[in-house]
């Protein structure tokens, strides 16, 4: 329930920060739309075609895709807002993302899939979003540079599967998860934490 | 039968048109058919994924398969004449694109699915092969900034889906949506009709 | 079981060469385990996604994304190993590819699928790891520009499906067709063997 809402909360604003990157090159609004759904529930169509989970959640709840494609538009008037409460579309973000990735992790418990998988599942949800978006608005993917997403999304996963596995109460394991996630993915942006980077500097290749 | 015949000319128009964008990217005959089948049946295909409506359509007929791959290797002979006779091409893809539409939307009804599913399995069908096009290709997505293809199919879909909730003759529905759908098309080519674009030119950002 | 060997050899050689594809773009360990397992293992999960064949290999068998993981980020040390011995890789890179073109195949009999469809298996087996990393690196599909790749994977399909269809045993069928698309790679890189390219020099375009 509590998922639920926040899971709306989430795609919301997933799919607002979705449609400034397709304004950014001038789409028109079924650019804005596909790219704000893209954002906003693409990880979740990606995780559940990788998995064969049928039916996706938006073919299930069309009034998910509603919401995104609505959302999209009215950004399209509200961009100059969107900007300007930047600090809550980040702090929307992030607890979107713990939630994208606890759901992520209960449809592979739910499935009887292995604990890595349940794991791979929550980066899924959380990080394709923001893939596919770079990828229709051709832009270099922000998630496999310089932010810490996919390790959030790990984290939050792990947590979530020790404390099931100790049976901690439902609810309380849901809540713990999503603060530590939040304040994770905060801290991250905060203090500009981030993973390695692999700068490949010799010249030939293999292909 | 008069949509089976009116899909497979638009799958081959859309395949010689795809194997010109190959062609412009200088691709191998591999590439060219890799382009070419995707623009003519990427779009059903990722309808079919997305709806988990197995098996595929060219895997069940694998003739069409291999009428685009034909078709994409004799367009590399035949680009002069693809490019001369672009009036005959734009009529066959508009044709096309009214039967896509028509057809993703029967996908979605026999599958049971909710009207708003198969107007998006409509949109889907008629928009992501051009889509998939223009990604293999590296090139801007034509159809997320200037023309009205998302629309037609959408209203292409919304049409049929109306005339079959007032019990109208099938043959009679299937005419009278392809015929709208392709004069709105070619309207829409002519008097250049757009949908509102979303330029963002504010600074800064979410991400 | 030679097969299954040379699969994990050759998951293993294509993700180290994918990780190189990440480091090239200065991408953070997640994106060189995402871009190392796109390479390796995308073709087999696109091929299944497509012909509805799940679980993915993977999802049964998380040990194989272990092992592409693991590699991948040992590449970002061993970065100056895997381009001295640029030789070797491109050895392993030609037997991996015969063996996932075999294994494409055997998947589509075991669905027992048109024969034609057998061949696209092994293409899509052998061929859109590649499409996939150079997709999300965002550079010019190799695989449809310059080299044989994807004609190596049809013959090595066509031969085992031949041996196959006159009775020829099992493991000598596997050893021949991999033996064959083996040398036929090495010779089509040394000698630079190609597909006619399609150059498209008119202007003007149908869209």
């Amino acid at each position: 329930m509590l998922l639920s809402i926040i899971y709306i909360i989430g795609i919301t604003a997933e799919a607002m920060t979705g449609a400034l990157s397709a304004g950014r090159k001038n789409m028109d609004w079924f650019g804005v739309m596909l790219v704000a759904s893209a954002t906003a529930i693409g990880g979740g169509s990606v995780r559940d075609i990788l998995l064969g989970n049928y039916p996706l959640t938006w073919v299930k709840h069309p009034e998910y895709l509603l919401i995104t494609c609505v959302a999209g538009v009215l950004t399209t008037w509200l961009a100059k807002w969107v900007v300007k409460f930047k600090g809550v579309f980040i702090r929307l973000d992030a607890l979107g993302l713990a939630a994208f990735s606890i759901i992520g992790c209960q449809v592979g418990i739910n499935m009887g899939l292995h604990y890595g998988i349940c794991v791979v599942a929550a980066i899924v949800t959380g990080v394709f979003g923001g893939l596919l978006r770079d990828l229709i608005c051709r832009q270099a993917p922000l998630v496999l540079h310089q932010e810490l997403y996919a390790s959030v999304a790990m984290v939050v996963a792990g947590l979530y599967l020790l404390l099931q596995h100790y049976g901690i109460n439902d609810n309380l394991t849901i809540i713990i998860s999503l603060v530590t996630g939040y304040f994770i993915r905060m801290a991250s942006v905060r203090f500009n934490w981030r993973l390695p980077v692999f700068q490949l500097k010799i010249e030939g290749s293999v292909h």
